[in-house]
């Protein structure tokens, strides 16, 4: 136990600049780079060569996606990311070499399979990095209110999802439908589960060491990515569906459909279709 | 008088929570809900049983409004009105009810007329509130700046129908030309006199007691709303088309038709039919 | 060489208020004014008569652009702007005398061409105070951040280009393809040489003194609009060809196209055909 304690303290002690850091632009160049712009359609990768500066603006607004969103919120300076010029020029280097290198290796390499998985792997520990920061500052600055701490863990964990609406308008498309709460991923799902426990354990509500808590949420962040990159599966549907069925209107919903009368019956199958519980896939 | 002083006294100090801000709540909730989302095409209420968590966020936007932008103008956290978590919980209650309740029973017993009327007319005392608290504090805050009080207290007023637009947007649905300020509603129309009479009378040009003025205001409010809902009457349109036809270009207009060349004729009447004076109703 | 540079300091000390600002204020309406609203098909300005308060709201967001994206990036309030009354008023009696004055004799002598040109003019003027004020004030609040300091002086020379967007949602149209950022205009790229060049001069790269620089970089200012506005030439582009084809693709996609396999070359002339280096005027 204590040596586990202490390979956990070594994992909560990594320095996220540079290889984390790293890690996160390269994902967040890739995809803006992979987005489907219209200009787009050719195979080739013309948007970045089209417009070089709406295409470096939107891959830093991912890249700083957190720090943005957590500022806009607080009423803060939105160009405080901006400051630490030794973050943006790394993210500037990496933006280039992922959009301009030469027969696209770099963009390549980073596609290969294998180091898009430890690239994303990284992302994840970065990902709880940025969470527990995030609620460490929101407890000192706004203490008692949990509401406010929750909202900012989640939006922490998951930014640059709720970034992507915004950076796809600075890069000329405008998706609205898009937006992230519409359709939380399982990243932000699993975001709002680590956000409650580390609350719960800095709140003293669970009586376990914090380093190992901070790795037991560095696993669960890889397991949910691991396993909706590998499978396309999200692990909290079916406690989602569960919950939606009953308290969300789904047992409601049937209870009406019964004692309905059979003229509305139609219009109750349906919304039964449009259920959760039975999603459509295209949605 | 003194009675009437007194009793108008009493109305100025009614605590806001927690009747009249359930009162607004449900206002809100039930705005969300009966919005056309295009998923709503069938008759049942689909939207709050497919994305439970947009069309949470999208009630608490519309509640907190007042705050949010407010909060927004002044450059002050936006997460701040999520700081009272009495407020919030009260709110996510009221949605829950509205939205999920057995039978529809709460959404239908509010939208039975009486009780709606009598909801409405309590969001009335509860905009006028809103109102005076926003104009005291802009008072305080920008002192001697009087077109910022007054911007303040017009959107404290309305700042539900002001934030319509982002609420939507969460939503999924982007509907740019239902701005407020494209097509003022008599509710906004209404704060801004309520706002002038207010700023008139905090810097003395309104020699009258405070409880009173605030009084009429109310009155005012509810004249205006009840005039709107039952008979679906502007009661400012009379006074906006004389000004707009004597200083927003009406008399020009006219004058220039007069003396223009025939052939600037038909331009001229179709301007003419543009105009608000006979603003066509479908716009 | 001394007289020179005390003319250059007359022009230094020039006062905005009121005569370069009247002159922004008469561009910025006239903008407005000129805009493609749907409502304006009959070639009558309708649009200032059918919404006044959004042509007024839209108008003062593209006169006081600066000041209000400035404290939206530093967090500051947005109203600030509005504070100062004499501004404000200054502003709306242009927008009435621009909109609504008879016979339309002011915005016809705005846009009687030597007129036009004087404003354009004293805009620039204008804009090189702009950019020269964001800078001292960047540097002031966030020392030894070139970064934050540059975006600043862009920003504060092109703010009413990057407004446009937003004052065109308050008008009621959207047009998300007009970002600034995406096709940034020869007003821009010059504030960004402008800036580049003050920073350089206030941090101690260029000795020469600070009026006949600032004084250059007003002719600078005039030079681009003048050949902007006569010969619709950008005096950026062969630079910017050069830069794109060196560093941003240019160059890496031909290398591509030698050594690809045939079958792709038609997506590779495809991609040549978007290229910056032949960009077609369309675009």
């Amino acid at each position: 136990m204590e040596m586990l304690i202490e390979a956990a303290d070594v994992v909560k002690r990594l320095k996220m600049y540079p290889y984390f850091e790293v890690a996160n632009y390269i994902l967040m160049c890739m995809t803006v780079r992979e987005d489907n712009f219209p200009q787009q359609s050719t195979g080739v990768q013309t948007f970045s060569r089209l417009h070089p500066l709406a295409c470096w603006f939107g891959s830093m607004m991912l890249c700083f996606a957190g720090g943005i969103l957590g500022n806009f919120l607080l009423g803060e300076p939105l160009l405080t990311p901006l400051q630490s010029e030794r973050e943006v020029i790394t993210a500037t280097i990496v933006w280039y070499l992922i959009n301009y290198a030469p027969f696209d290796f770099v963009y390549k390499l980073c596609k290969f399979t294998p180091i898009r998985l430890i690239i994303s792997l990284m992302k994840e520990v970065h990902r709880a990095n940025k969470v527990n920061h995030g609620i460490l500052f929101a407890l000192k600055n706004f203490p008692g209110s949990h509401i406010v701490v929750g909202v900012f863990g989640v939006l922490k964990g998951s930014a640059s999802l709720h970034m992507r609406v915004f950076q796809r308008l600075v890069c000329g498309i405008w998706q609205p439908t898009g937006l992230e709460l519409l359709k939380p991923s399982p990243v932000t799902k699993a975001s709002l589960v680590a956000t409650v426990t580390l609350i719960l354990l800095y709140e003293g509500f669970i009586d376990f060491p914090v380093q190992l808590v901070y790795a037991l949420v560095i696993l669960f962040f890889v397991l949910v990515r691991l396993l909706n990159m590998a499978f396309n599966i999200d692990i909290f549907s079916p406690f989602e569906n569960l919950f939606c069925s009953v308290f969300m209107g789904g047992l409601i919903d049937a209870l009406k459909r019964v004692t309905d009368r059979p003229e509305d019956a139609t219009a109750a199958a349906a919304a039964a279709k449009n259920n959760p519980l039975n999603k459509p896939k295209e949605e």
